[in-house]
């Protein structure tokens, strides 16, 4: 169905309005490019993002965040209007000030969490929220059949058996009869089990229903379990959920209502089943990374810290040959050679010049840009490894930088160390954090409209709640274990774009209740693009610090020409 | 009714907790002395907390913040557990944690808000809540009786007319029928109406309820209306309340379910009114000070400076010979002598040496202490104004300070720079913010539990909501015009208190877009306390140049000695 098609309907519904998501009912998973329903609508290639369609005669709004509000203006036709919720309204204010009083309005129940769902309800008390999902095609997966394969031991750390045991505990405290576990990243953490069904995730999308005793229901289409043990899992097709949801009449089920599809609910209402909004315990534990999974994370840093400097040191030769198209390809083939390497983390954001201001830019044919000399080059990418996920961002002088190119470097740079290098009481959020690595940009009326850090799995999602470090949405108390970026930026429209980009670890310090952050990261920052009079002596001793030991982690695993390379970019400033 | 006789009832009644709050219908508000069932029953002093009463054989639990963790041990009796929400768990994660499953838990629909009651319920979905008022005293006030009186146009800057156009407005906008406001601190900004009904806070305690059309009814017991101008008040005894609601059968009632009680929720069940939850405008509207009143809060700042100065100076030559309850008597009559004065805006906290440590200390005849030389004087202090309200503390040497003394003293001193120095854009919460002035202490593994800052009104509460600077409660992005505290501390346990409090005023920068903090306290800090060779450039530009202004300021406002004594206080370090 095309926009003004469904537009029509809306008319003959009588609905004022349709909610369209860019997700499945895989809430807050990615998606495949042919189930994009978001892009095919409106052209925006963003990785979020909402539309409210509107009847004829009243404009249809994307609304997008700050990384998206240059792209989504490009892309979108004429008659769609875009939000960008870092400067206009958010999505349920624009609703509350545009939307006539006692509006009717549709959704999927399969999109919409539950979470939000009653949010939007209890925003908006006089309107009407209407299940309707007959406008959206109903395949909600692609068609392909995809292996499913172990996460072994080796990498994960702990078996599912132990995992489960954990959970049922869980179940136990909070007297439930079930639990519906509907977030696919959860479910493939708590499995063990993987597959490649979506490009840069190695995730399960599937649903599971686990019982007091113990018994374990998987819900799923498209996957193939034939390769694995069955573990003493159920497995049923997607359509089977209510059927074996009904068992719970009249107990009590739980699940996480901030990634349960609204669907969730309305099958509880059926079925009279007892839903009990119950905290993702997956999250909760998976956030906090194993000894065997840490380690994993900091030898696929190792690796990739290989990999991207042996790209930088044939860019330097290169780069007036190449383009963005051409900078992908060629750090995949080093990155595809590296041990234990399974894909890309995200597709590769390499943006140059202008089109580096453009926060999550992807080249396409369309857009590739030949790289030339006097602007930077923005570069964030990141790999999958058995043993660990990466994702890191670097930015690259080509030819002589500008003083402003320069000294907007620096400043970007300053605030990524001021971060770096904070020590935090335990029971911190990453909310509360979110301000140190601003305030040097602010100082100098800087500022970047997207989040400071993300939690990142293994193996698993590149992000990854509950962790976070931004001003909206990372409540969670950061604890020795966790994983988080740490991506300050500045973005000028028009001319270039930086960002520099590190994981790092959460870790004791030496006094009792104070955390740190160490870097897991392992690549140099482009020297030519500090001005060393603007850090102050303890900025400097860090960069010097940080440039050593990446020299000596990485050496070991280059050749020489390209060891030699290393020791030119981490020679001490 | 005392703790072992409601224990009696709860047995009788089959509840397995009752939770007593420490206000009364006013929540959010502070009490009389006389109505502080809390302190009653427990002995508990502090100016916030909670009981969860348990039947006999269970221990009651005091709930309180981290201010009063030193406080609550020191004033309770032994078999009540004090949990600091600072450290151990939330009220609502204790009761999840430790109640029996499907508890009957009993509450004052009074006491508690709406909206903590609809947290309780959601937090533990299996337990009931039983309104239960028949434990508690009826008597929400004190029967004495307080002349009501007008605050100026001179002081207030806007007519009540023009306050009530703007909250109509809002309600139409609504489609509202009919308003309730039930905080007293929002009566009186928009009656532009004042009381002596607390002591150290001119509201007055009165809900309204104004039509669509314009009437306004003020609900209140014990005020007397005589000495003003009706304006076209109806006045009602609190008792006709639920009759006067009535009206609103099937009609839209707008009320903010973060300060209404929980009964008024109870009423409109009853009669069928439609409850709708309307964030109070007149808090939205009074916490961005206008012209007027911030005129009037830098000119009650200039004369509660001078005021402090003169304290500042008696001590120098008087600590050997007072206590504590002297420092409160002779500050008193410093302040008391000023144009417009018209009470402390609370009760004196003056702790010397381990009283400092204790944050919330007030010194009573039983705690007293002799000032003696070698520690430290904490004292936070203000007063209400008829046109602005101040509150701020310094923290003073007696005799030789030790080096352990100067260094954290300068430690907490540079927190309190980092933040007031800050340049943040426009949005910006002060949640946001907190950690700005908390970094410089935590590099060194200090910290403070309470907040960082709270907003103040004008001739209203020294609290003020909604603006904050926490790490919880502060959700509201400044504006320029709104006022804040900054008072980062550091509390050594046993020994002494640190804490440097300024009031500051929000204001716009030459850079659009971004906003800063410009201080209204002007009194000097202990030179004596401050260790120059911690503090960067920047930091000793901005003290040397914050006493500049200081003396410039206060100078004309003081007889010959006393100003003889400032200028040596504000000589460049």
């Amino acid at each position: 169905m095309k926009l003004d098609e469904i537009r029509t309907v809306l008319v003959r519904k009588k609905l004022d309005a349709y909610i369209l998501t860019r997700n499945n009912m895989f809430t807050g998973q990615d998606i495949l490019p042919e189930e994009n329903r978001l892009q095919t609508l409106t052209g925006f290639t963003g990785s979020a993002g909402r539309l409210l369609i509107r009847p004829l005669g009243n404009s249809s709004i994307l609304f997008v965040d700050g990384r998206y509000e240059l792209q989504a203006a490009a892309e979108v036709p004429p008659d769609i209007t875009v939000n960008c919720t870092a400067k206009g309204p958010s999505f349920t204010q624009w609703l509350q000030d545009n939307l006539p009083p006692a509006s009717k309005i549709g959704f999927n129940p399969w999109c919409l969490t539950i979470r939000e769902t009653e949010h939007l309800q209890t925003a908006l008390p006089a309107c009407r929220f209407v299940p309707f999902s007959q406008i959206e095609d109903n395949r909600l997966l692609s068609p392909e059949t995809f292996q499913v394969f172990s996460h072994d031991i080796e990498f994960c750390g702990i078996s599912a058996e132990e995992k489960l045991s954990q959970i049922l505990e869980d179940m136990t405290a909070r007297r439930l009869d079930a639990l519906l576990i509907t977030a696919a990243d959860s479910v493939s953490w708590l499995t063990n089990l993987r597959s490649r069904c979506l490009p840069d995730t190695p995730v399960l999308r599937a649903y599971v229903l686990i019982s007091a005793g113990g018994n374990i229901s998987l819900f799923a289409d498209n996957l193939d379990f034939s390769q694995i043990s069955p573990q003493g899992l159920n497995v049923f097709p997607l359509s089977a959920l209510e059927k074996e949801l009904k068992s719970c009449r009249k107990k009590r089920l739980g699940t996480d209502t901030s990634s349960a599809p609204y669907q969730i609910k309305l099958i509880a209402e059926k079925h009279k089943i007892g839903l009990i909004n119950t905290p993702d315990a997956c999250a909760r534990l998976k956030c906090v990374k194993n000894p065997v999974e840490l380690q994993g994370m900091r030898n696929a840093h190792l690796r990739d810290g290989a990999a991207v400097t042996s790209f930088l040191c044939w860019l330097e030769q290169h780069w007036p040959e190449t383009d963005e198209l051409g900078v992908v390809a060629k750090l995949h083939e080093y990155r595809s050679r590296q041990q234990n390497f399974f894909s890309e983390s995200f597709a590769t954001i390499a943006g140059f010049g202008s089109n580096g201001a453009i926060v999550h830019y992807q080249p396409r044919p369309q857009t590739n840009r030949k790289l030339s000399p006097g602007s930077l080059l923005l570069l964030d990418s990141g790999a999958q490894y058995l043993d660990g996920t990466t994702d890191t961002t670097r930015t690259i002088a080509l030819g002589t930088p500008s003083p402003e190119q320069i000294d907007d470097y620096t400043r970007v740079l300053q605030a990524h160390i001021a971060l770096s290098t904070a020590i935090f009481p335990k029971k911190t959020t990453g909310r509360a954090l979110d301000a140190l690595a601003r305030e040097p940009l602010w100082r100098h009326g800087l500022d970047y409209a997207h989040g400071t850090g993300h939690g990142v799995g293994c193996f698993l999602n590149v992000h990854e709640g509950p962790v976070g470090i931004s001003t909206t949405y990372s409540d969670t108390p950061l604890q020795a274990g966790m994983i988080t970026s740490i991506e300050p930026g500045y973005y000028k429209a028009g001319h270039y774009g930086i960002r520099i980009e590190n994981l790092v670890e959460v870790i004791p310090t030496g006094r009792k209740g104070f955390l740190a952050f160490s870097p897991l990261t392992l690549i140099p920052y482009d020297r030519r693009l500090i001005n060393k009079s603007l850090l102050s002596p303890e900025e400097l001793d860090w960069l010097n610090h940080y440039h050593r030991h990446v020299k000596q982690s990485l050496s070991p695993l280059l050749p020489p020409d390209e060891r030699q390379w290393l020791e030119q970019a981490c020679t001490p400033l």
